[in-house]
């Protein structure tokens, strides 16, 4: 949750400059708006919990969990929106939602409960809509690679993969080498007219000749947008950096930064190392540095650097009598175990810039590890052979529905039929005149 | 929600430097451990709202969604707490929780999910229990006067009235004079080692003299105390301050404190204008009061004037080409209407001066009405009659469950029966020996 409210803090001050507002819509969406809305809904029916019984009662109508928010706001905006003044209406909550998902729930990548932000916007026009999408998967792919030190691709989905209902999807996308797997990072979806269509959602436009004319009925309808990030942000974050001691944080999500360590040697003076050790962190949060002290006298050293290791804090700073005498401490990175004695005097900027260089160079490996997977492909034996090897593949693709159904079909074995993930905004240059598209082994 | 999002900012800021951690436990409670826990949850029960059916499929076994998350969280601090070393134990969520209420639903008072927070601690002494109990108490009191210009009352409620399985529970609680309705508005329970037994949490303790002698099964019990306030805090606030023009709200918890609007009067120069406007909201913002420009064109001042007015705008400025020869603005008050006109050079100063003022006379002005509902009585006959006339009653009292039950009894009819609200900390001198509880009737 620590890390949770990190990234919400940057993100919804990212979104507040854009004028977005906060909001809550309920948890529950009557069976009424389900039925009416049923092309939308049907997508996650097979996944929607169902609240049939309160108290000892039955009720006349059973009533949905929210999977998504689309069915309980839109009616709210067909009512809020008349004209081109009540636009763009922006909005976002943070929530949770359920999505009773059939196979096996694994801890924060997909469980049956998870927490995330959606952000529902509406515009007079395509333009704003399209610029919008753009600049929430740019923010999308801060988080990422910014604050969880992840690599993502920015792409688009292909037709078969889009949001449902949407007119197109984008969605920054991750790879775990380890097991090859690929994850929907996060998506910002353009939801074009059909949702407007859908929820009667009209505006009058100052700029339709035919309103100009006060023509009757000739209201125009909203562009919309919506787009979501996770938790699952920081499971794919735990898969990314985590090794076999356990976690390993990027500073910038780590909740503490610092472990600051004692280490009481025989016959020490512990008043005096204590003292030192507080001291350390007093300065290192005076300069906006999450640090924190384990004074535990029941633990041992060794015990305490186990525990912070397996915790993922990004640096540890341990202290005994003869670094007192020298006015040193020593500083270890849980990265790559590599310590180093720092004078006590520069230990501010010294820490600043470890801190700096741990979440480049996790960023930076996990790139390189996952570039390493990258397998462009020309042909089907290429492609079957790279799918079985667990690579990301990137081939030429003409994203026509009944051929990635195909692939699918053709791929389906014991490893799982093969899907894509996302057309790259950053094409290469392989095949002239044709895209090119990661595709990836399902599980 | 910009509401909550700024009482929230001040509240989780405070029990952070309580060392408190941000948690989040599941929606969903198990059949299971709700047949468990029956002694608890049946208080509950008419209340919960019940998955049954997910997708196409009937559940094994129906899920509770949570109406509180004692019966969630404390299996699991159970399992995590093992020793002194592990306490306290102090976990706060914010998040909605489901109570489906069969009496009349009213938006933010009574409604059947609500958004709160709840803090679940635990101690291994009575003490530091007691004393965590009293501090968020005045936290929440901090809440209502401070922010939300609410009078309310500390108190202990009594033993029918109290947290179901809990030990003792305080509260402060506000009272409508137009109504004559009381409201708790929010609850600190100690709960004792109820919840301990119930849910077996134990710790070994250093001080227990027969652990000291590793004396088997004999670890001791935790304390532990819960707390929480919801969104029915702002219901409170718009029912204190609001009047025939709609909401007025305290400057301290209003997402705009002021709107600036320009008069084109005719002729006027309204670049001229509207450049002051602009650099008055830079100014404002700059000083860290929350300012905004209503510059539509399509709209009437006056409109404009009743259309924030409705929004509860502390104050606004109006600007026409006067004041801006006279280098002044037009600045109204929403809580009184008065007006008055400032230099521009000053206007940080005053705007700060009356937006304090405004928050000041708010909770003035409800504390003298709800002080004026008080009344003390010493007889039955002064009882009823005060019940009737809708008084917020005072009365010597016993706190015992047969009493407080036969007064509801001999109260029933068309206007409810009476029942207490909290014995206040703050007692009168008014009978020697005896604690004086409010009491109130019911709707």
């Amino acid at each position: 949750m620590e890390i949770w409210e990190l990234l919400k803090e940057f993100f919804d001050a990212e979104i507040k400059k854009l004028k977005l507002k906060s909001y809550y819509f309920p948890l529950f969406i009557t069976e009424n708006v389900v039925q009416k809305k049923k092309d939308h809904f049907e997508g996650f029916a097979p996944e929607v919990a169902w609240v049939t019984k309160t108290g000892n009662s039955e009720l006349e109508a059973p009533i949905a969990i929210r999977p998504t928010s689309e069915t309980v706001m839109y009616p709210y905006f067909a009512k809020w929106i008349r004209s081109h003044r009540n636009l763009p209406l922006r909005c976002n909550q943070w929530c949770s939602v359920v999505r009773w998902e059939c196979s096996n729930p694994i801890p924060l990548i997909r469980s049956r409960e998870f927490l995330w932000q959606e952000g529902h916007t509406v515009f007079a026009t395509k333009e704003e809509s399209d610029e919008e999408v753009l600049h929430i998967l740019e923010l999308y792919r801060r988080i990422y690679e910014e604050f969880l030190a992840v690599p993502v691709s920015k792409g688009r989905k292909s037709e078969v993969e889009k949001f449902a209902g949407g007119l197109y999807t984008t969605s920054v996308e991750a790879f775990i080498p380890n097991t090859g797997r690929g994850i929907q990072a996060a998506t910002s979806n353009c939801l074009g007219q059909n949702f407007a269509k859908m929820f009667e959602i009209f505006f009058e436009d100052e700029n339709d000749p035919a309103q100009k004319k006060k023509e009757k009925n000739k209201r125009s309808l909203v562009w919309q947008n919506s787009w979501a990030y996770t938790t699952r942000s920081i499971g794919v974050m735990v898969m990314t950096h985590g090794d076999d001691k356990g976690l390993v944080l990027p500073p910038r999500v780590a909740p503490i930064q610092v472990m600051v360590i004692p280490d009481p040697l025989e016959d020490a003076d512990m008043t005096a190392i204590k003292e030192v050790c507080e001291t350390i962190v007093y300065t290192l949060s005076q300069a906006g540095i999450r640090a924190d002290l384990d004074a535990r006298e029941n633990y041992t050293p060794e015990w305490k650097h186990s525990h912070w290791e397996m915790k993922g804090v990004p640096l540890r700073i341990e202290i005994d009598v003869k670094d007192l005498a020298n006015k040193q401490v020593r500083v270890v990175r849980r990265d790559n175990g590599a310590k180093v004695d720092i004078p006590s005097t520069d230990l501010v900027e010294h820490v600043q810039v470890l801190l700096d260089r741990i979440q480049d160079s996790l960023f930076e490996t996990a790139k390189q590890k996952r570039d390493a997977c990258i397998e462009v492909v020309y042909t089907w034996d290429e492609f079957t052979a790279a799918v079985n090897d667990k690579k990301l593949i990137l081939a030429p693709w003409c994203d026509e529905e009944e051929v990635e159904k195909d692939v699918r079909a053709r791929t389906e074995g014991d490893l799982g039929s093969a899907k894509t993930l996302c057309a790259p905004f950053d094409q290469p240059d392989l095949v002239e005149g044709s895209d090119h598209v990661f595709f990836l082994r399902r599980r």
